[in-house]
């Protein structure tokens, strides 16, 4: 074997479109397999690679396949190809043909000079054309892409108890994995009820997961389940002639860096940043899911703020990546994205956001066919007006809130809008005119269309919709948060809006994390960072009061305990660890840290810190290069950024003060501190403003 | 258990869709599996099965699946339906869940009233709505879909040569199975070498097939090898340490009934027919394929023959529609059928064809909305003059013949306007309006321009194509047969044709029976059943007299023995026992005993029979109802027909005679004699005409 670093590739796509089908798959609840509501995609099980190599001399060349391999090198078919094939010196075209039913058909290379990577090409068809082999770093010949596996370690409860016959573990917090059960006496069936509150798992009849394990001492005292469990307490019962002496868990987890990090003056709010970071990782998984314990599915909507999370606390781009692939799924486009309207046009601006925090024009360039191709099914479902409404089989989601979804909602009108802006911008930035001309006038159009029809000027807001051609008046928080946040206002509006809708008690109020994400955003956007750090502390702390040790998928101060765990008319139907409940990592890093992107990946970073009432706040956002540090108090700032150009924006009562530079005024009334050499730490000592 | 009849029912079309898959990745050429060189298309993986039942009393039904199942009830989720699950009298809503990554996610409900069948719905999106189950008699509870075999039984062989440690064996004719071993004694490797001809057995070096098989008389004194095959002989070479007794074969078939006959006053004739049979059973498998040797794959051209031949033999609809169905494959539309233009256009007439003989307007139904996708991509792809060209991934096939095959051919915008027509009288057929006004004045402007562009009025013949606006003015038969044979032709311009293009010396002979087909069919159509005859004697003859057991892919009578073995470069690589090599079958049964629909599903039969040169003539031509019989000499033709009328037309130098009923005199100077009295034979006596 050579040096060079060969690694398994296959047809792009493939692995995460397997991959999701595998994840999607696992939902098991109470012994019966509930398949995702949409289309399950596969792989292609017919692929062929290709390349033309040149070689100085001869060398022998190992091909190994996960599949059934047919290698031919010119015009020779090689019988044992996994032997190591001898490659005489000169030109070859290597022709590999790989087809698995069930797998992910894949191909590893490893010679000298020849071996498997991105120069390879990919085929479905290839008498149409070929595309670069996809890739992931899987690096061991011995481990081909379909069997990848998270990693897992023991872990130990904290309290077992013991009652009759049944063991009462707790594992001390919300945690994730494959239960162990030790010390087997005996034989017979062991039943395992978890649970996200001791409740659940004292509730056979109605907890939402259970195992049924059949062991015997004979096998050993040791037994692990087959599927792995959202859990934080898990009553395991011993049916007749079985005794159990212990239980622990294998705990299951993608292993991600935690590169993102914040502390403040406020223990409380310190601790908010934790428990969401801890709950963010637990459903940073294969994929970006929406909850760990039902049905652990990829929803756009929840992944869509799960890679603006992801941003400011792992910065870990495969697994974004794997998302937003395996959400695209395969064509036909039969359906939007995870059935749902909204759902389809966050793949858009999720696409958008990855290529503003990463500058990967290349990943663009990947996805570019699959976006147009989704945007060209919305723009066939457009309507005479060029908006969207959603059809008898299109779930209008918008939020679990209780609201008319029937004709055009302003809310479904502004994504569609930033969607059609996105493709766009890619349009252009690929040179792809005949795609920005179709596209363009739509979306000017539409942005103008929706002020035209939208905007109440009495009420100085948004209004919900317009139906069979007449506007429903109704207020909600919800298009007028999109407007703020992504520019639907002139700025004569936006105080307006803030008042009459966002601040408004007589609009209903928000009730999931996951709507708070952008409500919260939206405040921060007018500067609004106070009132957002006691929204921080009285909702999410409120949670943290009753014992959360990781943030829900709803949560309504107003009810009481016990109730708080149902949803969907089940007892314990709500998620207790759901991704959008960790957004005060994206509101601290994004708006109290202050960090953005200035240019497409980093290349010029913003830093527009902000205390919202705390003493001091310090922390760490990553970026491509590394992270920027960011320290700020009631007289200083001090920051450092790892790569290119930054500019440090803050307000101030008086001249500020920079050792190095002297900052600028800008027109404004605020100030900037044009910053650089990478690692070097900036103070600039300011007072602040009223 | 009730006695109703219930079968296992799937998504429509998905287990041809796995057939298909299954049967093409088979190809198996010196130890290596060459995939398909089009997309292979699988399964939905997931699929929703539903019915709402009323029971008038309570009764146990079981559920089993063919993958893992979830099986709702109401709102009841049942955990083991497989041990039969008590549903109470009243109405009940079941849903059922089943998945399955590698075979055909299938459904079998066996209860009192409650049973899987053609009343259940189905769905891979069920938000979407849900279509009827598809189904194929399956009724084993034991043997789902996926566990679909062909029959197979002993066969001996004629002759056993031993040669040193190597026996020779000969079945006597074409054959396909799976070979066996008898006697076997010692241990080792046993090589055996296939061949259609006794040299390919003997020629291990360039022989298409072989297969080794490691054996001992441990494991029992017969082994039996994985893969069938196509041959006559077969070389069982014995490996050090390894004898074998002897050889004999485990034929597998399509189990089919010979409702087709045909026979008159020449031997050779009826041999030709008989062996045209015997090789059309061989290809008429799980779909009809090509040829049983090489790729065994499903091709549109070549399977668009054998449904003709089909309607003269067997008359299964079965395998014609499996064959239809698994040839359009999956959405979306990225390639022509097979990859080849002509491929996808035959698709169309085929099942025009099929709504013509069979009268089943529901399995139209079924395909329509499949048709009008193929038949949009075909739209898209066409140019500024409604025409095809092939694009630079396209295969333009028409024929294994030597001509250029850029640009505008006219031979494709036949077949196109063919294609085009058909999806009119469908959209028709089926009150579809919108489908109707969109091809309607593109199948009309085609026909005018197709006759404006291509004919030659001073060649008269259609010319070979237009390049870069252009014409070429050569001529070849393949427009003007298809000319003949689908009224392209004003009636003056017919004789003109048949001279300066089908009978002109200078015009490029055939040399494929696939074209041949073509060939003298549109002969046939103009009363050249005399010469037709010669040319079947002269060349199905020939092959006969080298020795062919079945027709082959091609024959050129010019080329001597050995060589007549060889194609595409190998010295093998001919096909010895093709589909399209059994056309006689077709031929004798449309223009000799002369029987076709007249009315859809032979509602109402057309016998025109013609004695081509023959002393007398007599068969059975299948329809939906029964058989059609037909006899006839040179002084009296004898008819029945099973079901409905028909309508017997012929030439008489006399008035003729028919004891039942009158014929009367048709404008063209031919008689008629309706017929109906199912079962009842009727006989006319006429004089020869000149």
């Amino acid at each position: 074997m050579g040096d060079k670093q060969a690694e398994w590739i296959w047809y792009p796509g493939d692995f995460e479109i397997w991959l999701r089908r595998e994840v999607e798959l696992r939902r098991d609840e109470r012994r019966s397999t509930i398949a995702p509501i949409w289309r399950v995609d596969s792989p292609y099980p017919v692929v062929r690679f290709r390349k033309t190599v040149k070689l100085d001399r001869a060398e022998t060349v190992t091909f190994l396949a996960d599949g059934a391999l047919r290698l031919q090198i010119g015009d020779r078919t090689i019988e044992h190809p996994e032997q190591g094939v001898r490659v005489e010196a000169g030109e070859h075209a290597i022709m590999a043909q790989v087809h698995h039913l069930s797998r992910v058909p894949a191909l590893f290379v490893q010679g000298e000079t020849v071996f498997s990577d991105e120069s390879w090409e990919v085929s479905h068809l290839w008498h149409t054309g070929f595309a670069s082999a996809g890739r992931g770093g899987f690096r061991d010949p011995a481990v081909p892409p379909a069997d990848f596996r998270l990693k897992t370690e023991p872990l130990n409860a904290v309290s077992v108890r013991r009652e009759g016959s049944s063991l009462i573990v707790d594992f001390g917090r919300e945690t994730f994995g494959y239960v162990r059960l030790h010390g087997i006496r005996g034989e017979g069936v062991a039943r395992l009820v978890y649970g996200e509150s001791e409740e659940e798992a004292n509730d056979f009849e109605h907890g939402e997961t259970y195992d049924e394990l059949r062991v015997s001492e004979r096998d050993g005292e040791e037994a692990t389940v087959r599927h792995s469990r959202a859990l934080r307490y898990v009553r395991v019962h011993c049916g007749e002639g079985l005794s159990v002496g212990g239980v622990s868990l294998l705990y299951e987890y993608l292993p991600l860096a935690y590169r993102g990090s914040f502390r403040s003056s406020d223990p409380q709010l310190n601790r908010i940043w934790e428990v969401s970071a801890y709950t963010f990782h637990l459903n940073a998984r294969e994929f970006f899911l929406d909850g760990i314990k039902r049905d652990r599915w990829v929803w756009s909507g929840d992944a869509y703020q799960s890679y603006l999370m992801n941003y400011y606390l792992f910065f870990d781009m495969p697994i974004t990546r794997r998302t937003i692939v395996a959400l695209r799924g395969k064509d036909p486009v039969e359906h939007h994205l995870n059935t749902i309207l909204d759902y389809t046009l966050y793949w858009f601006i999720g696409l958008d956001d990855y290529y503003r925090y990463t500058g990967d024009l290349a990943f663009i360039r990947e996805q570019y066919g699959s976006m147009l191709r989704l945007m060209a099914f919305c723009d066939s479902r457009s309507n005479e007006n060029g908006m969207l409404e959603g059809r008898r089989e299109d779930w209008v989601f918008v939020d679990w809130a209780d609201m008319d979804k029937e004709g055009e909602l302003c809310f479904e009108q502004m994504l569609y809008c930033l969607a059609l802006e996105a493709v766009v911008r890619f349009s252009e930035l690929l040179g792809d005119w005949e795609t920005e001309e179709r596209y363009r006038p739509k979306a000017e159009k539409l942005r103008r269309d929706i002020r035209k029809t939208f905007w109440d000027e009495e009420k100085g807001a948004f209004v919900h919709r317009r139906l069979n051609g007449a506007i429903d008046p109704f207020v909600t928080k919800h298009p007028n948060m999109i407007a703020l946040l992504y520019g639907f206002l002139e700025p004569e509006q936006i105080d307006r809006v803030k008042r009459r809708a966002l601040l408004n008690p007589d609009v209903p109020a928000i009730t999931t994390p996951y709507m708070r994400f952008y409500e919260l955003a939206a405040l921060c956007e007018i500067g609004e960072q106070s009132s957002v750090r006691e929204e921080i502390a009285s909702y999410w702390g409120g949670m943290l009061e009753l014992g959360a040790t990781s943030f829900w998928e709803e949560y309504d101060p107003a009810v009481p305990l016990p109730d708080q765990y149902a949803m969907y008319g089940r007892k314990y139907g709500k998620s207790l660890c759901h991704a959008w409940g960790a957004s005060p990592l994206y509101l601290l890093g994004k708006y109290f840290l202050g960090v953005t992107p200035a240019k497409p990946g980093y290349e010029e970073v913003r830093i527009r810190p902000a205390l919202g009432g705390l003493e001091w706040i310090e922390g760490r956002v990553p970026v491509p290069a590394g992270e920027v540090f960011v320290y700020m108090d009631r007289e200083k700032i001090r920051v450092s950024i790892p790569a290119g150009t930054g500019r440090l924006q803050f307000r101030s009562g008086t001249e500020p003060v920079c050792a190095d530079r002297r900052p600028v005024r800008l027109e404004d009334g605020g100030y900037e501190l044009l910053i650089g050499d990478p690692g070097r730490e900036f103070e600039v000592r300011f007072t602040p403003t009223a």
